[in-house]
């Protein structure tokens, strides 16, 4: 036997988390150490997500604590920040203190999954809300219920307009399951709200190929289109979304859709963490062999999940369901237990069992084994089918509850707000767009990251250019520091990027940094000479 | 009849509903407009509340959206910021644009409760978790779970303890049920940790009268204080906390408890908006006489709930219960009916049918119709009458179905943290303590508010002192702008307070203000001449 080996697992997803449980069953504790690295403390059950939007089901009951599906598994909750290949050893994030941890292993799991990536496209980071993990749901649940707040109080119809319209961007399950919800859970909350009432949302769903759940059979796709198409949801093909403002969405095909909330649900790239490893990439991906080995480190290095390109017997990508992922770790565990007790390894052989996606409202699409089903038998079978396939028995019977209560209660809409925005955030505007009007409040301390703006102000009814600000410039320091309102108008001239530093971060600064008072202070004083902005 | 009246009502704890719920029984639409003006969408049954600690009820069970309660009150989610009795407007904060919302009225209803205020006591801010809203009890959880996970994995056994040391301040029934909350839930779920089985955490129950539960007769309060003390929690009577670190509470009688959490559930002061009222207080109260009209502004403006000062006929305060703040709000409406249709007003007389408290672990105590009980009927009689007393069915239904499953699976330890900690924070420390060691991770820069410290560097195993800052200077920037570990450490020569900047506003600020990186440049500059501190 020699000396206990150390297993590394990174990543607490569905992958890595089966790992673990399978590696605790095929090795004994004398035989190896199992290490889990997860930032959160929970697995998450991906396909139940989307109910989390409209409180279906209980925020907490959607996830799983790790360390009760693994109990002998070393779970550490930090993020992976290095991992080197060749020393072994993985690099974790500090915790309560700021020290790094060093972890070395004899055998590794790389399951750290896919992370959402909107670099490159303006607007995207600031203004698309992603939909990959439980705050994504909780932050999108909590922005629809305060849309819907201050829809009922508006009085702008535009805005009022605007506050109503959702945007899902990415047609495949994920976007499809969660405009569904979307739509569900909008039309049936805002009964609630008396000016709502003879209003309706308006959904629009985003997809770049030239039909919807390219996962399933076109039939399936057809039936699934028309039945939201008769919903009201808009489905916009051979579109795709490539900016977005705090006022609108801007899609391929020049089309602009005027929204408060915009989703993406569009699969991204692997962890950056994985970017920097020095093996072979394919499609963006870890490349792995047929037994899941890490081209390059075969023996030593498993990969698998969202994160590796992995190829079926029959030459198809495997795609990013849980029942791969399981299927994949069964194999990566075997293969670690063989190279711990000698053994030959053995290939990945799975080709899907079928695939199944809810459309809300009762009704549901599945192929399973090569049988086709739709509408409400498709529902009942999806709901069968994860409900027996949740992890533990206390989210089976939670969720069984949840369900139950549905059919007796009409969705709650309680916005879970835990914490308040804070800290320095970013906005994009696309030309035209104003930033704050002359008159309003002055609550935000403005940097131009690229881009130009005009300001612009009103006297006795007719508006004057008062001057044009580039980068490197700021803008609304006057009002803050006077406490007045906005004395002009700030219109964007082109896209622009700005950093909004809020009134309570302004001022904890500038009352404790003398030298960025100072700064503050000589540049106000320059423009109060020239232009008197803000 | 004449003109349709504006009714404003201030505020949606139990108070502020229940009058906006019974005005709309007593008022017809054509006689009135009622408006409510609440931040949250939700009303808090907070009696319930600490079993949100350890998620024995649902997130969403112990809350009920306005909405449903009073569908007749148009429900406006924003702040108040300004009330003007004289010209009768209430300005309330900006929405999705920066306006300010003035919203008139004839009679004003005043029940905005009252705020946590840790002002003049070092580190309280800071360092002490408050418990009042749903957003305090999710906070305090995931704090909870944070510190066992890291407590799990930690190796200094000082720090360990610490992640381990719970302090509770006040013992009132909020705090009792607090500390027997988190007593319960971290006995049970650090089963679930492999190395926290045989360490027991620490529980200390700090009070500042001589027994607890003041609310009570003494010999309930001496049997919950004798429950409490079996279970191995410390009840310290007779003492206040005076000042908190992120490594310990200080005590008035000089004790010192080292400890990650610290939690206080003293009551506070009446919100910011009413100090600024040109009105009578009373105890730091809103006065009122006893048909609850706001003393100077009878016959327009009503107060009622935590934020008055009010007096049972038998001459005693009323306490701030939900009991107490219901019939409260049924004598408001009252009046305010009868200030419309023309009648004479009735005064408030209530005193009371009893006091429940739970203790946790199936027990609790009550003092009912002048009957004591206590142990398991008292817990079975709590939660009998807290479920029959919930708003809605919805919630009835819902917490039932909770407490049933708890019977049946332990509690989960999810943490739900959904936002990450962002933006500029504050830290206090007292004389010795240290904010970062030689060696550590640089994730800060810090700028001193108030206070000294000193530098010190260890070269060879002999540590020097390099230098002592104060007020106005800043450290921690050289790590960052290197993005190299910490070159010294730096500890609290006096008590002090710092300004936390982290390493993702720095950057961003530094790259978007040429001015601001200049100054940083320069000052680093100088002092890299100096004495290279960072």
């Amino acid at each position: 036997m020699g000396t206990k080996k150390r297993i590394l697992v990174l990543g607490g997803g569905f992958a890595g988390v089966c790992a673990a449980t399978n590696l605790e069953r095929l090795l004994r504790p004398d035989e190896a150490s199992i290490f889990l690295i997860n930032q959160e403390n929970y697995c998450v059950y991906q396909p139940l997500l989307p109910e989390v939007i409209s409180g279906l089901i209980g925020l907490t009951d959607v996830v799983c604590p790790i360390r009760q599906l693994c109990p002998r598994t070393k779970l550490i909750m930090r993020e992976v920040q290095n991992i080197d290949l060749v020393r072994r050893v993985v690099t974790v994030s500090p915790g309560f203190r700021p020290r790094l941890l060093e972890l070395p292993f004899d055998y590794l799991v790389i399951a750290l999954g896919s992370v959402s990536n909107f670099s490159g496209t303006p607007g995207m980071v600031e203004h698309v809300k992603p939909f990959r993990t439980l705050a994504d749901a909780v932050n999108l649940r909590n922005h629809l219920i305060h849309a819907l707040d201050e829809a009922e109080i508006e009085t702008d119809a535009d805005l009022r307009r605007k506050l109503l319209t959702f945007v899902v961007a990415g047609g495949g399950f994920s976007g499809v399951e969660v405009v569904a919800e979307l739509c569900d859970f909008v039309d049936k909350v805002r009964q609630n709200f008396p000016r709502l009432r003879n209003e309706k949302g308006r959904f629009v769903l985003v997809h770049a190929g030239d039909r919807i759940l390219p996962e399933m059979s076109e039939s399936l796709a057809l039936f699934a289109h028309k039945l939201l198409a008769k919903r009201g949801i808009e489905i916009q093909l051979n579109d795709r979304l490539v900016g977005a403002t705090s006022e609108k969405a801007l899609l391929k095909s020049g089309l602009e859709i005027p929204a408060k909330t915009i989703v993406s649900s569009v699969p991204s790239s692997i962890p950056l963490v994985l970017h920097k490893l020095d093996c072979e990439n394919e499609g963006g991906r870890l490349k792995v062999n047929a037994n899941l080995e890490l081209v390059g480190y075969e023996g030593n290095v498993w990969a698998l999940g969202d994160c590796a390109s992995i190829t079926t017997i029959s030459g198809k990508r495997t795609p990013a369901t849980a029942q791969h992922a399981t299927r994949e770790a069964k194999t990566v565990s075997k293969n670690i237990a063989a190279a711990i007790h000698g053994g030959p390894s053995s290939p990945f052989a799975f080709e899907g069992l079928g695939k199944l996606g809810s459309l809300g409202h009762y009704s549901a699409v599945a192929e399973i084994l090569g049988i086709r089903i739709s509408g409400f038998p498709a529902w009942l079978l999806w709901r069968a089918i994860y409900l027996a396939k949740l992890p533990s028995l206390r989210q089976k019977v939670r969720i069984a509850l949840d369900w139950f209560f549905v059919l007796l209660f009409p969705p709650d809409f309680v916005q879970l707000r835990v914490v308040r925005d804070a800290g320095i955030a970013r906005q994009h505007l696309e030309p035209g767009e104003v930033i704050f009007f002359q008159g309003d409040l002055g609550d935000n301390v403005y940097v131009i990251q690229t881009g130009e703006c005009d300001v612009l102000r009103e006297t006795n009814g007719s508006q004057a250019h008062i001057a044009t600000l580039g980068p490197g410039d700021y803008f609304g320091e006057m009002a803050l520091l006077n406490d007045v309102t906005r004395n002009a108008t700030i219109r964007a001239r082109t896209a622009m990027d700005v950093l909004m530093v809020s009134k309570k971060d302004f001022e904890a600064l500038k009352s404790s940094i003398p030298a960025f008072r100072e700064v503050f202070q000589r540049l106000a004083q320059d423009r109060s000479r020239k232009t008197a902005t803000a």
